[in-house]
């Protein structure tokens, strides 16, 4: 299983990309509101049980001083990716970047790209199939399914060119 | 009293200016190595003990993904004021900095220069001077040799001249 | 009291924040247009007058170039919190986070984030907080609110995944 | 086993960090130079041939235009961790570190911090250990020795301060 | 012939400037969706069979982590043209530039400005004009346009301030 | 005449540039310690009074959050060039640039690049020229010699290829 | 009199500032387009001439690699005052800012903020003062202007706030 | 024949990879000293006569605002390369490249990474090569020493694995 956890309900729909692809490869994964500022022991505790409740990676998403990511992954041994997420003061994304993707020595973080939650599904499943050969299967059709749809759009293109 | 934290022995060459301002001005403090990624139940217990420990300000100074000032300024209400430290595979020093400074709302922390622990320090007994009036002397009698300062290095720059 | 000052009339949209929180907080202020650039003398003046007239932090909101907050801080004892507004010809903020932040040793200003008016009057009140116990109370019920607001939103999430 | 590529020896130093760990908690792992852009053939036959080699996750470290990280994803379904590696031309980090993180969608690469090899290695271990008791419980160990160090930066402070 | 290649259809808007170009010269291109990370195999067959297809230059767009472009300069001896395409979760464009632009000794892309898909156009005219005094000629005359243009646009400033 | 003035004593190595132009020139100038942030009453003063002491360009050199351009310009109606010191806790320079150009409508500082002194001290020469036909003649010269020491270095490169 | 160049009739909308402040002031003012890489020998002869032609100073406004204000600097001992323009290519409008600032020793360009036309015509104005009282007067009271405006503010905010 | 020019002497220690190239590939080259703020007219002329003296190419190298690459595009209709020299004053280098990547539509420079003359000299060639087989042909043979240098670094570091 899977957690999805952010600091507020606005990153929901930044975050959606995630739940669609644990959705789409039938992966189970729980959801939650868990603010690093707000609520720092509530995050304390998920990580700290995140391994015992079944958890194999833990998706964060966060945005400004994006301190969740790396705080969970300082309570866990779990893998943690972190999803930078551009919010409405931000400075243009580099304060999320920046405060996910600079962990110090010893605690690392999986940064993905701004807002790039359907890459934390994906890498996130790409974890599990490391060790259940039917997850990588699937993985292997999702590649050419990006495949097909870049024939398709290559035919689009010709067509519109003819 | 002042605590001044930081994650690293590494970052009291750095920190060393908040000390030197403390014992210039005759204000007491304590000084600890807490690490929000390596040790993140001890900063989450310094912190929320902080105040009844008598604390009345919190100096933390953090490199890189500095996660250790908003994570403390989470966990108490005394004002908490984040040195950004430029450490050794910070880039640029713009991760601290942003690290620290982009909090969100409804959690501040009073964040000063790139490795300005003197300002942190003065900024420190500034507030404490908002109810005492006599360490509000000392900081005027300290804008007073800052302008002596300029004045020495003037009649400096006049010698080099003539 | 706290003094709120901005250069420009269209900075009120954002440092209203500030004003939001005292008057939740029940915390006396003034505000006043006092520009760096344009009244130059008066800033001075409201500055080295400030503490007398029974000021005891000060919140400074200025964009681009944004030298109000730092040399109000050059001209009184008070803690001078300053807001970097993004306004319309910014760098993206930039120009107003790194002409608040770094204040050179001796004259700090305590900056908050981007356009964080509201963090600004937190941490004014956190500085009040420090010797008002009764002050102190209301930061940790607004605490417990954070958390509450965590709750509500987390069940609204639980909700929309049902 | 884990797969280390890096696309010069150059990279080497940068890149000890994960070798230092796998031998650390006796992590079976194979090294390689794979060039991107001096052996984009090489680079794919190693992606493809990754998983059945019996590999089971990827560190890439490269700098400046490094796209040696996001093609090897590319080319495979196992996880891949990217390591920004700041080299002598680069424009202080920055190139690299954007060219392995902002991936498009589809196609993710696990990034760590500047220069953060080290990181890499635990970030790889804590993938293997999501299905290896005994290496998580090596990882559980390596949290305590981090804890450890801070007591003990601790005590060393402690010292310098009586 | 000039070859114009980008990572996927929503790229055309973009890149119809280079197309407008060798429409407006009378110079034969071809024009497909070829994507580093989704069909990295047929990117090394396009590249690696240009030359001998009779291509000349190859005109590559690509936003993000940007690999098209440096990946198709890696299997190719023809001189790559790489546009930086500013895509919408690019940090500012920043990531396209650099990821295209810093390539490592020995594979050069020649980059243009963000979005410049019509100077791409020119410098691969410009190319082509080294062995063609006919196409040598279009471009000056192109360049006289410019001037006229110039001529033209003071006009109008001129009769607009009478 | 033409005031310089800087904020410490540590800038005069960077702007010693423009005392060797007015040496050269032989423009009569004043050099002065003046801190916008150590002493600003006294920046003030010397701003308000420049006029009448006969002074026609004000150059101030400043790092950080550089304040001292753009307050002297708002205390007169001398042109203000500015000169971005980049000092040693600065954020690479872009903390002295932004604080001196970005100033707001009706108040501008002419700023130079990143430790242009001597390009100050020109531009302060060239404004002196507008009106004095000798010192324009001397101009005239100058540039003379900027291209002589063009020629003089091709000669060297020249003989280093033979 | 003052001349005012620009690439482009697009950017009037941004150099109407400068226009405005002329009018304003009643200073004589010629304005152009001139392109520095669409017509560059007519900008070379443009600046070549200028000071025979009766110009005092020139403003120069350009976006992107913004080189019309270095190049007309190059060819003339006129100050020249550079107006970075963030065109709709930009990046941001780092590449005007810094293409325009960043001049090399020798010839230096007056560069103001980013889109900050008035405040070219404001310089351009003080040039002009400095060898004329009328026009110093007039800046005085356009100095009144600043401040009155800032009064009418103040009234305007302490009325919204009764 | 290709022409290398640069604005100063002291950009040759980076500009000598161009020659080298030429040098390892035997094509002709010549070099010159072009300043386009202190020799602006020689530049036009260089750049206007550069085609009928025989040149196909030129290669321009050129620090801070540098605009030696797209002044010289703007005058010929020769493909011009541009090599972003970071130099002393320089801000990290992002001057030099914004300077000339940036160009306007119509007037485009072939923009190589920072300080990489040598993939300037590539360049070149491969634009040569684009109507020479013969020059094709030492690309190939280029290419193939490229992936030999890996091999021999793999060999290097397989050794040191032992």
């Amino acid at each position: 299983m899977i957690g999805i956890i952010m600091g507020s309900i606005s990153d929901l729909k930044v975050m959606q990309g995630a739940v669609d692809i644990f959705e789409k490869f039938g992966i189970p994964y729980e959801i939650e509101i868990v603010s690093a500022h707000r609520t720092p022991q509530k995050m304390v505790n998920y990580a700290e049980t995140a391994a015992e409740r079944g958890l194999k990676v833990i998706i964060a998403g966060a945005g400004g001083a994006a301190h969740l990511p790396g705080m969970v992954a300082s309570c866990t041994i779990l893998p943690v990716i972190g999803v930078p997420v551009k919010s409405s003061n931000s400075i243009d994304g580099w304060d999320s970047v920046l405060s996910i993707l600079q962990m110090p020595s010893g605690v690392p973080v999986a940064t993905v790209a701004l807002n790039a939650s359907t890459n934390a599904g994906i890498l996130a499943t790409q974890v599990l199939a490391t060790s259940s050969p039917s997850i990588a299967l699937k993985l292997m059709e999702y590649k050419e399914e990006l495949k097909a749809k870049v024939d398709q759009m290559n035919q689009e293109l010709k067509n519109s060119f003819q």
